[in-house]
C-alpha cells in the first residue's frame, strides 16, 4: 500500500522546480548560485524519482534534527553521516587526488589534536603502552623523487585496544601522536605499536542508520599522516595495515589499495612498516 | 583559483561510489534500502558535476550544524529549509496532488496547533481585533460534488500585522484559530479578519541563506483550512488572496493558481471569501 492514489504529477512539480530555480536569479555569487541551483534540482529529482511521501519526508527531518542536536564541540555526527555515505571520500577524492603520481590522500578523521609534541627521530610515540612494537622508517619526497628534508610530518593512531588517546580521560597529555621533521635526506623513523581497529561512534543517529542496514561501525586498523613542507601541497593521508580487519568494509571508505602497505613481520616479534611519501609541489 | 589542479579522478570517483552502493545490500527492508542506495547516488553526482571543494563541504557542514542547534520544540529550522528550497512542496504534490478533481492541497506550516477551540456556524474567530472585516462562506463536497456533512474544518490565519496568536505573548488563549463542523448541507460559514503577509523566522541560518542568495522571507497571505471526514483523504490547505502581496514570490512555493482566489471587497468595506472545497473518498 502507497500513501498516495493516481499519477505522479509530473507536469506541476517541474512547473515547481523551474519556479524555485528561478526564485535564485538575484544570487551574487556565480558558485553560491551554482552550488544552491544544482542543490535544488537534485533534491526535487530525489523526490520525484522516489516518490518521497510526506511520512518519509518527516522521518528525514527527524533525522537531521537527532543528527543536530547530539552534534557539540567534541562530537561532530554531521561529519561521520557525510562519512559513512561516501561523500567525504568523494570531496577528499575530487579535492586531493588529481595528480596521480603523488601519494593518495585520505580524510583527516575526528581525532586529530592541532601542533602535536615535537619528537626526536628515534622517538617512541607510544609511551610504553601494551602492543605488538613497530619500526617506522618513512622519506619524503616530491613528485621527481627528490627528498624534502624540513617537512613536518603529524602522526597519530589508535592503541591496541582501538582508542585514540582523547578518547581515554586516565590519559594525562598526548600520546600515539607526534610531531616530526624529515632529515636532510628526507626521512624520519620512530617506534610505536601496531594500530587496531575502532568503531566510530555508534550510539548516535549514524549508529542506528548503520544497524538499520546492517553496516558495522569499524574502521581498518591504520596510521594518520600530515605532511606539510613549504613550496608543497599539504598531504592528508592514512596507511592501512595489510591483512588487517575491515580493510574492505571501512565504514567510513577511506581505503584505497595504494594505502594498504606491508607492515612487515620481523624475526623478533615486532612489525615494520617503510613507506615513501610523494608529495606534490604548490603550482605557482 | 581553484582549491585544487589536474584532472577530475572520475574513474576513482565512480569505484567509490560502488563501493559505497554496495556496503548497503544487506538492508533488510527494500524501501530503506531505495531511499538510501539513491540518496548516495544523487549526492555523489552533486558533488562531482559541481566539483565540490573541501572548503565548501566544511561550510555545509557548519550551516547543517547551526541548522540543528537553533532547532527546537518551538523552532524547526530544517522543514524551514526543505520549505525555501521548495522541497516540502514538491513531497507535498507528491503526496496529495494526485487527483485533479480534488482541490489541491498545500503545506501545512508551522502554525497549527492541534484541537482548535470549537466555534458555532457565524462565530467571529478574529475576537475583535482590528483589520479589514471578512466574511467565510464555504461547502465542502466530494468528487462528485455531494455535499460533506459532519466534516471536521480547522481554520487559522494571521493577524492584520501578519503574526499568529502562538507569535504573540501577550494574548491568552488562541485567536483567529477555530475548528468547525459542516452542516448538513456541507456548509459552513465564520467571521475573520483579511490575512496579511508575513515573514518566516529569518534570524537564523535560513535567513542567511535567504539573504546571500537575495530573497525575501515573506509569505503571501493566506488562510489556513484543514478538513477531515470519515471516509475522505484529509486535506491540507491554504486560500491565497488574489491581489495580495508575494503571490509570484511565496517564500516556500506554497501558492498554487487555483488556490488563489477572490477575497471580494463588499460595500460596506468587508471582504466576502465564498469558495467549495472538493475533498476525495478514501480507496477501499
Ligand atoms: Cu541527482
Ligand atoms: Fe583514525
Ligand atoms: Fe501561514
Amino acid at each position: 500500500h502507497r500513501a498516495w492514489r493516481g499519477q505522479r504529477p509530473g507536469e506541476a512539480v517541474s512547473a515547481l522546480t523551474r519556479q524555485v530555480l528561478a526564485s535564485f536569479a538575484g544570487t551574487e555569487d556565480p558558485r553560491t548560485h551554482q552550488l544552491i541551483t544544482d542543490l535544488v534540482r537534485h533534491l526535487h529529482s530525489y523526490a520525484v524519482r522516489n516518490d518521497l511521501t510526506e511520512r518519509e519526508w518527516t522521518r528525514a527531518i527527524e533525522f537531521l534534527t537527532d543528527t543536530g542536536h547530539i552534534t557539540d564541540d567534541k562530537r561532530q555526527e554531521f561529519v561521520l553521516l557525510s562519512d559513512v555515505l561516501g561523500l567525504s571520500s568523494v570531496v577528499d577524492l575530487l579535492t586531493n587526488s588529481r595528480t596521480p603520481d603523488t601519494t593518495p590522500s585520505a580524510v583527516l578523521g575526528p581525532f586529530y589534536v592541532d601542533g602535536p609534541p615535537a619528537a626526536e627521530h628515534g622517538a617512541d610515540i607510544s609511551d610504553g603502552l601494551p602492543g605488538t612494537p613497530l619500526v617506522v622508517r618513512a622519506r619524503v619526497t616530491d613528485e621527481a623523487g627528490e627528498p624534502v628534508p624540513g617537512a613536518v610530518v603529524d602522526v597519530w593512531q589508535s592503541n591496541e585496544d582501538g582508542f585514540y588517546d582523547v578518547q581515554l580521560p586516565e590519559l594525562d597529555g598526548p600520546v600515539l601522536r607526534a610531531r616530526f621533521h624529515t632529515d636532510p635526506l628526507g626521512r624520519l623513523h620512530f617506534r610505536s605499536i601496531l594500530p587496531s581497529a575502532y568503531p566510530i561512534p555508534a550510539d548516535g543517529p549514524v549508529g542506528g542508520l548503520l544497524a538499520e542496514v546492517g553496516r558495522h561501525p569499524y574502521r581498518a586498523p591504520h596510521v594518520h599522516f600530515m605532511i606539510s613542507a613549504p613550496g608543497h601541497r599539504r598531504l592528508v593521508t592514512q596507511l592501512f595495515v595489510r591483512g588487517g580487519e575491515y580493510l574492505d568494509s571501512d565504514t567510513v571508505f577511506g581505503v584505497k589499495d595504494a594505502l594498504v602497505v606491508e607492515f612487515t613481520p620481523q624475526p623478533d616479534g615486532s612489525r615494520l612498516l617503510d613507506y615513501e611519501f610523494r608529495i606534490g609541489r604548490l603550482s605557482s
